[in-house]
């Protein structure tokens, strides 16, 4: 039975990324050693990892202003990086709150400075992008955060803010990087854990404008400090290297199909679809989210009748359509819809809603 | 051509766990999915997360007054994790100076406390370890921290310091950890990257007294705090979940294999052999570090006439031994022979060893 797998993160990743991992987990390109077994300053692993920057670099158009970073720690290491390397502790930080990841941001950055709150679709229960002209943003904000999209509740940006003056734009691409094409060269800083769009966890992605790199407090830890990361090609200590090279695998994989652009059409296409089969079922399946605001890469849905809900989730798992089960502090179900969910996969979900809708509507 | 791989790290792994592991990459135990694309609670993944922790408990035999924290960042990021879990920003840490990872502990650590060095071979070029009665640590030590292995110098303690009163003794143990059976409790904590006996590079295990949690300081972000670790099974955000899933692989081999006092016993004579091998070439190879304090695991050596160093990588490289150069700070050669390191592959640098001396000699 073909398995399509739905999870939010980690998530799936390309067939032919695997298979191409598998073919070469024990004997890298006839070193007779596998990738997991190299120095990370073995000339093997210095080509990996340079490739690997060179095709993100491409596929993101990201000029040499900028420095590419590969950390650890995920978004959640970066609430706090953030406000450490780009801002002192008496500054504010503006911060715009779209759901539980950027609470967290809100919440964690509030340990190392003055966050204001920018604006806010809490009031609407986070169904919602604020427009931009709502947005509340002090002239002497260190910087401006947000979120293009939230996991969880399945919100997305569609364009990217305006910022005034030269206050640099701070962003959680985490689940949306490579999903489409992005003007890197309106934000300040863009992070990303690797375990949706990118690659297994354990990897996150920095892409910093480099003016900006000499911001940092001095009593950060080494490891802390994007500069340290920016100055050593992320070598300050021994990297994720197995993370790091899957996550090449991926870049190629992207430029093989076309890059960025030729995937935004993709995931379009698919969410419009998905999208499509919740609002025509006539009240069955139900999406909270703006029409404007909603997510390519995560869609949750919920049945009116939620009695029907673990039905759906065992009755899809055994079609082999898994990990389907939403967020615990939302309930329903959520399909986080990836670059690496193929559109069979998609059509496959809608197929066994509409026949699970015939079933039990 | 069979590779012996003598790497300091990322470092060889066990044959039959990356076999194991390239078996299941694509469909871990019939789920259809990899476990890289396994979110960390579905229950497979914590099923997976929860067995290797039970293992290791088994392997070092930790008990409940433990708990056992998977990390990241490395022994880099425990540098500055250690002091700001384990001291106030006044307090004096003590720091026993080995070599190399123990400066690194020391600079690091002045960053968050007062670090009086305890005890230092420095004078001595760090090839020896200082007798346990010359260490001055101060009655206020809020905790003493060393190094039982050298990975660089090739130094290791082979018995465990004696500390008066109830100062919580630190070790980094990223180069030693599993070689052979060690006394937990007498340990406050211990910690270790794992790309040297533990399994790929990404995740980093912490041991530590659960008395000992709450001493971290208010402002620490909260990805430093192992109280934040031990609370939630290693799971604030998204863990390094393959690292985490090899990790346990290299448990279970270990296990199969009779666990760490059936590993000493190969440990030891398989370094006593290539210090024999090395001791006993007339000359030709020297290792520098006092007998008492050679460690099993590295084994650096140089060879009096240094213009054959170049010869002996390139010879030894194209005979499947690879590898094998001294750091960039040290020069000469270097072989860690850790766990996975099979005697074969000790045996195949000994025969080479003696006949490159034959040739040159």
């Amino acid at each position: 039975m073909t398995v399509f797998n739905f999870s939010a993160g980690p998530a799936v990743l390309p067939a032919p990324v695997l298979e191409r991992a598998q073919n070469e987990l024990a004997n890298y390109a006839a070193t007779g050693v596998s990738v997991m077994e190299m120095s990370h300053r073995s000339a093997e692993f210095m080509d990996i990892a340079e490739r690997a920057e060179a095709s993100l670099r491409r596929l993101l158009g990201i000029n040499d202003d900028y420095s590419v970073l590969f950390m650890s720690g995920g978004a959640t290491m970066q609430f706090a990086m953030a406000p450490i390397n780009l801002s002192a502790p008496d500054d504010t930080v503006a911060i715009v709150n779209t759901g539980q990841w950027s609470t967290k941001a809100v919440k964690e950055g509030q340990r190392f400075a003055n966050v204001h709150v920018a604006a806010s679709s809490e009031a609407d229960g986070f169904c919602s992008v604020p427009d931009f002209d709502s947005w509340d943003v002090p002239a002497s904000a260190a910087y401006l955060h947000y979120t293009p999209n939230e996991t969880i509740g399945g919100v997305e940006f569609h364009s990217i803010p305006d910022v005034a003056g030269d206050i640099p734009l701070v962003a959680d691409m985490s689940s949306t990087i490579l999903s489409r094409p992005v003007d890197v060269s309106r934000f300040g800083m863009i992070y990303a854990g690797a375990q949706k769009n990118i690659g297994p966890a354990g990897i996150t992605i920095g892409i910093v404008r480099k003016d900006l790199l000499d911001r940092a407090r001095e009593d950060a830890p080494s490891l802390f400090k994007y500069k340290s990361y920016a100055d050593s090609g992320s070598m300050i200590n021994t990297p994720p290297t197995y993370p790091w090279y899957m996550a090449g695998l991926v870049f190629d994989w992207l430029e093989e199909r076309g890059g960025v652009a030729a995937m935004a059409k993709i995931n379009e296409a698919k969410a419009a679809r998905l999208y499509a089969a919740i609002d025509d079922s006539g009240g069955f399946y139900a999406n909270p989210v703006a029409k404007n605001a909603r997510s390519w890469m995560n869609v949750p849905f919920t049945i009116a009748d939620d009695a029907l809900t673990p039905v759906f989730l065992t009755e899809s798992a055994d079609a082999g359509l898994v990990q389907l089960k939403g967020h615990r502090s939302v309930g329903g179900m959520r399909a986080s819809i990836y670059n690496a969910m193929p559109e069979e996969g998609v059509d496959a979900l809608i197929g066994f809603m509409s026949d699970f809708r015939a079933r039990h509507g």
